[in-house]
């Protein structure tokens, strides 16, 4: 693998990470969900407020047990064909990225698909999530209404 | 500067990429916009579809031109404490972004804060930009509207 041309031959270890990630959201696991992260990462979501953190209600592992609590059964994440671009220590990764969950209570699940990008950082040794964002676009008809139907 | 602690030493050369970006917009030169970004970018942004490209609305350089005239004057973008995490030939950078603008025919104009990311590589000894994701979080409360009234 060269140095620059990751691009086309995406470093195995940081495809681990995002695969790591979608394992421990299919396994409703926060612990394993919030491990790779830097403590002072910088996530921005789906969900309000613009940044998330210690004082935000998905900024915490308790928050994402409460989000957890509102599904039924495995939160399903599938990264779809991820890109990644690194150098060195840095990396950061772009993909489409389909949910598929059950509310709790309700009879059957929902999928949506939203943009994702991680950056990360090799910290002795170990890559880890320095940055996460991610979004659906939004109507510009007047509505602000999110974008959740689109497919890729 | 250090190769990996690019965080608090943000270097020159990034962030004065994303200095002539926001001179573009508010000098409302598509080409200048344009100019950075290599030619099959990936770019998530406020606007539908999932990502943008060369059969989209905002895609290519004349539908960033009926972007533009569809306000009166500069296109102002505020890129707020961009932060810089690079090493090597990457970059990614994270910052909160507010834009101010005046729609064609108003009398007055609007802000917003939005999510901004970008990832970039040096090519031939320049930086350029290889993905941008630009976002607002959406409302949980059931209504799906996106949060466009959020401040930092």
């Amino acid at each position: 693998m060269t140095a620059i041309a990751a691009k086309t031959a995406a470093p195995a270890e940081i495809l681990a990470v995002l695969d790591e990630h979608a394992a421990a959201h299919a396994a409703r696991d926060v612990q394993r969900m919030t491990a790779p992260y830097i403590d002072d990462a910088t996530c921005y979501t789906l969900a309000p407020p613009l940044q998330q953190g210690p004082e935000t209600p998905y900024g915490t592992p308790d928050g994402l047990q409460k989000w957890l609590a509102s599904f039924d059964g495995p939160v399903l994440v599938d990264y779809h064909n991820p890109v990644v671009t690194t150098d060195g220590e840095v990396a950061f990764v772009h993909t489409l990225t389909r949910m598929t969950a059950t509310p709790a209570g309700a009879i059957g699940s929902f999928s949506f698909w939203f943009r994702s990008t991680f950056g990360l950082r090799r910290i002795d040794g170990t890559w880890r999530i320095t940055h996460r964002h991610e979004s659906t676009p939004f109507y510009m008809d007047g509505s602000f209404r999110a974008a959740t139907d689109l497919l890729p």
